[in-house]
């Protein structure tokens, strides 16, 4: 089974859209184990998937994230890396076996690498691992209209935004999905139409950078990210599960 | 003394261009550790920086990497986290800190980020600090034309390439370095005649990529990044120290 495949059927079981960013404040490594384990534990019902950043994979390093992932599966879970990955073929497909080998069922990654010599190697390592890869189409701080909302010049013979230009590469790569920030529904919408019913759309930014969840998931979304508003709340689990009450 | 003057000492002392790339290939943790300490005590007398990326940040984690840095300051080199950092403000906040804490001098950050809630809590942080921070301004692998060498359209009403405006924008955040490909000496020319002296350019893909050390030198790179030509040699000493006599 392929990542799409899994984490639809996750969603189906769980009844969640929600991917948890499992993305913690710094602090010691024990201390965030024993969290992560607790929010985990907590928001499992209510969501779909679990996606780790920076925040867990530096201190814990990949053997102290295994024991984390490995729950997450056994909560009936996805995990993604998502660590935007965007550097030449050789070093990309280094870190890719080792973020498939700990245990992540995909990973995030730039397009601004481009495909030869950049994505192209990561592509044919995770479809031979039969893992996923999630493009990163529009981001959703106020800083990413800078380079995603850029207008290209003379591309098919029109201008274009330089975000569409990614979204046409990650089709032709036969990405399994899309970032494409919650902050921008509109956004969001004219990806959707694009792309089609095959293309998986994940949006970030619900909660703490103001995306509304119910516009995203109208606009076409997926799956929501969400972070700091459920992991950092005294009581993860029940805004977990407001947020999914509210959502249906 | 900030990264510019830290690095730029360490390669007047040393008498070499070159930054070692450490990046080996996937093992076991404790043999990194060995090859890595052993590669680094080669080469030392012959660079003045080592680069390291997820081909030992992941295995190793940050711990393990501490003493791999300790041991690279204690050679009078300086260290560079090459993680090409692209995410919102937050996320790349508690990233730097692991690694400036960890003791990288510096690390590689991607202009696809933008400034607002993307790079700018990121320069402020390492302004804080005294760490240095190097912006992406084209790769050095074939796929990089597709994006850094695109045409973008109504850019202070002219025709330019997005890696232009790539480096236009480290100039306005006043980055310490700027990342060029070897295998592009045309570009790195352009690129020094538009920033001036003040900005350090690292030219990466000298070697296994094909670039060409003395051209991309002239062309007014101030470092080498230099990986697998040197790291997988049977003698990595011997080999750092033909590099450098070829470059006098």
């Amino acid at each position: 089974m392929g990542f799409r495949e899994l984490i639809r059927e996750a969603r189906e079981n769980k009844g969640s859209p929600i991917v948890l960013a499992l993305d913690l404040r710094p602090d010691k490594p024990s201390k965030l184990m024993r969290k992560a384990s607790w929010v985990l534990e907590e928001t499992a019902p209510y969501i779909c998937a679990v996606k780790l950043n920076f925040h867990l994979i530096l201190p814990l390093g990949l053997s102290g994230i295994r024991p984390i992932l490995d729950a997450a599966h056994g909560a009936g879970l996805a995990c993604i890396a998502d660590v935007k990955l965007g550097d030449i073929g050789s070093t990309n497909e280094v870190a890719a076996s080792y973020f498939f080998e700990a245990g992540f069922d995909a990973l995030t990654a730039s397009p601004l690498s481009g495909w030869e010599g950049g994505l192209e190697p990561l592509f044919k390592l995770a479809r031979e691992a039969g893992k996923g890869i999630i493009v990163l189409a529009y981001m959703s701080h106020p800083g990413a209209s800078e380079t995603f909302g850029l207008e290209i010049a003379g591309w098919k013979g029109k201008y274009q935004r330089l975000y569409e230009l990614f979204v046409e590469k990650a089709l032709n790569w036969n990405a399994d999905g899309l970032v494409v920030g919650a902050t921008r529904p509109d956004v969001i919408r004219a990806i959707r139409e694009r792309v089609g019913p095959g293309m998986l759309i994940f949006a970030p930014g619900v909660g703490f950078q103001g995306g509304d969840a119910r516009a995203a998931l109208e606009a076409g979304a997926d799956f929501l990210i969400v972070g700091r508003s459920i992991v950092l709340a005294d009581e993860p689990g029940r805004v977990a599960k407001s947020l999914l009450e509210a959502l249906k």
